[in-house]
């Protein structure tokens, strides 16, 4: 069983809002992530599938296939978008890194032709990222 | 003579628009960067300083000053905010990275006491900056 | 279940010196780290805490409180010190990047309100880093 | 229980061909890797080994031991090779990055004295590495 | 004036062998470089062109027409190549860091529609680079 | 004309204490750097040679001599040290991050053999750092 994980970018932007707080819990809470114009952040995305390794291709999956799911799965919905306001997932949960991350999984896990989907890793900076493992 | 950087982040969102260009002509320049909701950024600022060593501090200038300098005149106006309708600056030119260097520049040349700034350099992305000497 | 990541930095210096060890032995197994004099590092912490996503903030925890208690936790502690000497933890134990993992974890594990602690990890340099889950 | 990581850097050349699998499919699967001129890579290892603390040193292991044994098993073997032809494991099994985490794993495991190999980690290039824990 | 600076990667191997050198004093000088084989890195070049900013635009040239150019004249010329043999330009000379810098110059200066070339800097690893600026 | 560079790190404490001063004047101006007991940094330095690249052997000068003597005059001086103690040229001037880039010159200018000295750049940590250019 080897893991392997593939990296990408995307520039978007968000804020925090809840409809189940009041204005002033929303602003002590979320801080300047309150601001509804937004603000954004270059977010990387590491996917992480796990498999034996294919003993003619020496690969547990083409990699080419996982950037063009990649692709079309995350980087065509989120990148250069307006999370809350283009992205339909993020219009009723808030588009936090956690949030982030498990929405990637439900995205892609479907989709994976050969190895089992692992980890989504989504840094929001270089100093936060959270982690999903599907469960 | 030594030259000091320091160096901040901060995150912003903004977007590509020019009213001398006709709609088609913004779509084709800017691409997705047009997107009018806006998408975002982890910039990160490095600011350059030029002086002799004092030889009593041992230092150009007091770094302390420099970051509280950046704090006030770069993070307070730009961080979390949506560049375009929340920085004057950027209300009658487009927020591109070298329109962001050039700003910095003209907040914090006037506002050094010691040392002469050198150097804007503005990171959009790891991959893309823009130098600014101030001429 | 989501595991969210917080890194901090700090700079200290620290020695190698075990008083079960002869002289001769403490040079020969910690070589240039036996200087009594110390050295240093910019070292930095990556706090890792596990819950599940709290659906009203869309996190699992306020990372401003996560930031708040790393700050007073451990950067007050250890940041701009000797850790042999101000660091009482260190009076006693070697302040290894092991060691210190684990100090880390048990100051920090009693304080979180929400979510549970899941892993420490401590860079001495980016090529040498200690990681430490509780037991 | 703490788990300690050691980095290190090689530069190789490689190539990718199966012979089981037609020229097409060759230049299908493999794209670009498939020049049998070969292309390099600035590859980075880490090397994570488990164990208690050694309450005198503060440590798991004497990462000195470590950072010789990687020398002399992983560097001497790779560094500055054309993996397909100087190193006997790849005559058979292609040179990717997950055959290359497995062989390093065989190789280390046996030889380390203290302490449990945990995990082998092989960077490709920054946006592609694999992960293998022994089985 | 203002500096932009694009950064772009590619992988190639390459090997250092003088033919007016003895083929010990090739082995002295290069070292672990001159094993005819080849070995190979993760290059990055760094473009960077001044102009002045274009008031209707707000950018110094299109920085999509860069990316264009540098995936034309350097991508494709040396993406997962073996530099000494299936790259003309380094028929004749070596392919260092050095020569690889001003030939980058030497292909990129006359094709650039705005903007003036100013800086092509090569990193062979994250430790070593050249800098070019075209005399 | 081809700028190369080369970078090297090393670890050390240092501390700033100016006897021209009072001990609150030092308290205040320098803060936690104040602390008699020293901290410390992973330094890194990144020494720039400029010169005509030889035709015989495609470079500036043969980077082994820069590394040995990079690590005869730089590391073997400054690294696992106390800067204020150990080292004889900060006995009567700080180690700031200034001084230690004008030190490093000054070491290494009279002792290339190829080549003319360009810029010492000293990373005191990734957001600080000093460059010198020789006066």
């Amino acid at each position: 069983m080897v893991y392997v994980t593939r990296r990408a970018e995307f520039s978007a932007s968000h804020f925090y809002h809840s409809p189940n707080l009041t204005p002033e819990e929303n602003r002590r809470i979320f801080g300047k992530c309150n601001n509804p114009l937004g603000h954004g952040h270059n977010y990387t995305v590491e996917v992480t599938v796990a498999g034996p390794v294919n003993p003619t291709t020496g690969m547990v999956l083409d990699l080419k296939e996982v950037k063009a799911l990649v692709e079309q799965e995350v980087l065509q919905r989120m990148d250069h978008k307006f999370l809350n306001k283009e992205v339909p997932a993020f219009a009723s949960k808030l588009p936090t890194t956690e949030n982030i991350a498990v929405e990637i999984w439900n995205w892609l896990a479907p989709k994976l032709l050969f190895g089992k989907l692992h980890q989504i890793r989504v840094y929001e900076t270089p100093d936060l990222y959270a982690d999903y493992y599907g469960e």
